[in-house]
């Protein structure tokens, strides 16, 4: 079982309600995404998982949600006004722009063969840098005044309320601050589906602990994500830990390792961790002229936390669920296409079905799902064939089928299907609701670990 | 107990941290709010209670999570871009803009005491018409090609997307698609905290209907949301159905009811529900060239489905449903301040307190919270005397308070408190999970409604 192409993604993406291309009926929008039901259900299911990673599960890490618009003044501080650029190539002969460090896999407008620096055509300008942040205007005046920016990060929103929450929240470092929301750049090489769009969803936490503490807790972090994600099914042999060399550091960070997943495109990063120091907190304190530091009563001294933050995406996370539990394989002589997902991260848990509609089946059925429905997540299905069903099923992830058959109006139990070994047993209807919520908090490996390690 | 006044409610959400102004320490951005960890809590409550209604309990509505950022075009067909204007006043002297429909509310900048109408210091323009759709530009080039907008509803994104999920979702009318997500509007006029910003999120579900269902469903969905409300606790004398008068219409719809609110500042839209008739398909079909019918294979006859829109604001729930429960009373002398929410709103469910911080209390109390935060949101607390920390706990609404004392480290019996009788039960800490999860499923009446009753 060779491992999916992005092709295959994307088509069992849209065939299955996963991802749309958006605005698709006006020929699209270059790399913009619409999620259909079960993208939303998936992506649902990260993000409470990495709320229930970041709060419930400890003490330490509170929530926020800032705002999108925020005072510009704000990225005057972070450094996103002046530096986060890319840098680009106008050629003044086919009129296309490029990326300055992106030359090679550029191609001439006029002869698409070729790239912009190998042919006559092209008459290049220097390069100049250009701004990512999306910028509008607040107010009815489009003037400079007015000018305000979509955030390229969530994290200035977590800076800016060090202080609020370090007084209301009473907590003392080493804590952590964790947010979930979308945030925009206006990428010039968008590409690879959801991997690199334009307007995406992070899932930000930023780590507040004292300086001599940093280097460990960067350590600490970058072992909790990557197991974060081995927990919830991503096989070990598909991640890699990569330290940025000194030339690719972000003007913030002392040091940054990305967690990388082997998508169909190679590996690529999942999730960023970095270890940004005081610089966050003393820009801001400069730039606002307020205080932001954290006094500790204890030694009598004040100072300013450094900070550690795993930057996580909650599109990227959702193509790695898929791209990792992508599997086909010969059943009876027919494909059988199957998301191997963590149940927990799977859209739907459960479907019931009628094993033909007749004979009072799709009458139990209904019972038995609106008996469970409250519980687990679970879907009804009672049109076309039963093999029909669990294709369907199978594709979108469900990790159980509950079938209702003669058997069942006889003595109350149904079948309840395996969506990877595909092994049945009999269970009795009554007991559906428990025993599934509690397989649910079981821990689980990959079937495709198991098949790979056996190799 | 008199109804809070605005200022008491944004006192409390910023004391306690639900609510924030953003980017406050550089001095605020006009009416726009950062939610603090409990506001966070919150909000993920109202939203999922919405999908509950939506998708858990019923089978024949999907999710969906389109594009903020979508193509042009749509905006073109759905009216928004000649249509969603204010119209505007400049004062040549006092050099303020003003909306022509509030210039009576409004003050000259001169003399602030006066009216713009009022006083000979205004030398006011002619009104323009003034789009309020952000408008920011995609690519690397400012120029027409690229102008893009924010979205300023969500409801678009599904219309855009009806004919994928007929085709994907295999939905037949009457079906709905429902969608969270945010939305931006450059409103002149913002203000009572989060009721009006620039930036909010919205609840959406558009329901497709044969066109001659569509006046008996749009007064299902009245009560259906009505009913949402009050299930969770909102006050049925505090919530009023307002149907729209001819000249309040919007251009898309032939009959419009919101459900208006008793906020501090009097009746205001909680929730719009629209019949929007085919307006937007049409539109949308007229604009793509792509046929946006539905074809019934009984009849052999495609159609237009007509659309029922109930419109809900997650801010605009949230301050409700702390508007709605803020109390205060005296207590043995004292004034305690309560937020008597559902407990399935509350942003904590159960708070666990030693009674004092010694004694092996603190061990056992987190002993116990332990065992039971994987099944209910909760709370570990061990700071300062109980009575402090449960006035805390009364303040962010926590229903259930857990203490820890003697007589647990004895026979494992523990106190719990309810947040609005102050009534006391002994009850075995083993059982706290099992029962507390069954009570969050129990039906529950605000007690402010039963006082009100018995008054």
């Amino acid at each position: 079982m060779p491992d999916p192409t992005l092709d295959e993604i994307v088509a069992l993406c849209k065939r299955r309600g996963f991802i749309f291309p958006s605005s698709e009926i006006y020929g699209g929008v270059g790399s913009t995404y619409d999620y259909g039901h079960y993208g939303v259900l998936l992506k649902n299911n990260v993000k409470s998982e990495w709320w229930r990673s970041m709060l419930q599960e400890r003490d330490d890490i509170v929530a926020l949600d800032s705002a999108i618009i925020q005072h510009p003044r704000v990225w005057e501080a972070s450094g996103h006004l002046e530096g986060f650029t890319d840098p680009l190539i106008d050629c003044r002969t086919c009129k296309l722009r490029f990326r300055a460090d992106q030359l090679d896999e550029a191609a001439c407008g006029r002869k698409p063969s070729k790239h912009p620096g190998e042919t006559d055509d092209c008459d290049l300008t220097e390069a100049r840098e250009f701004n990512l942040m999306f910028e509008t205007h607040v107010g009815p005046v489009a003037d400079s005044a007015s000018v305000a920016y979509l955030r390229p990060e969530t994290a200035q929103g977590i800076f800016i309320n060090f202080k609020n929450v370090v007084q209301f929240a009473r907590k003392k470092p080493p804590f952590g601050i964790a947010q979930i929301g979308k945030s925009f750049r206006n990428e010039i090489t968008t590409g690879n589906f959801i991997f690199r769009t334009r307007e995406f969803e992070q899932m930000e936490m930023e780590y507040f602990v004292p300086p001599d503490e940093a280097e460990q807790s960067h350590s600490y972090w970058l072992d909790e994500r990557m197991r974060w994600y081995t927990e919830l099914g991503i096989r070990p042999d598909h991640l890699q830990l990569r330290e940025h060399g000194p030339e690719e550091l972000s003007h913030y960070s002392s040091a940054t390792s990305d967690i990388e997943y082997l998508f169909p495109m190679g590996w690529s990063e999942l999730e960023g961790i970095a270890n940004r120091g005081d610089f966050d907190l003393t820009q801001h304190a400069k730039f606002s002229g307020e205080k932001l530091e954290y006094f500790d009563q204890e030694t009598g001294e004040a100072y300013v936390p450094h900070v550690i933050e795993p930057a996580a995406g909650v599109d990227r996370a959702a193509l790695a669920f898929i791209v990792d539990a992508y599997d086909t394989e010969e059943v009876e002589g027919r494909k059988r296409t199957v998301l191997r997902m963590h149940p927990r991260t799977a859209p739907v848990k459960v479907a019931v079905l009628p094993l033909v509609s007749r004979e009072g089946m799709p009458e139990r059925a209904r019972e038995i799902f609106d008996a469970i429905r409250g519980r687990v997540a679970a879907e009804y299905d009672e049109g076309g064939s039963i093999g029909r069903r669990y294709r369907r099923q199978d594709e979108i992830g469900t990790p159980w089928g509950v079938t209702v058959d003669g058997q069942t109006l006889e003595d109350g139990t149904v079948t309840l299907r395996d969506r990877d070994s595909l092994e049945q047993e009999r269970v009795p209807a009554t007991e559906l609701a428990e025993m599934l919520s509690a397989r649910l908090e079981e821990p689980w490996t990959s079937p495709k670990l198991a098949a790979t390690q056996a190799e």
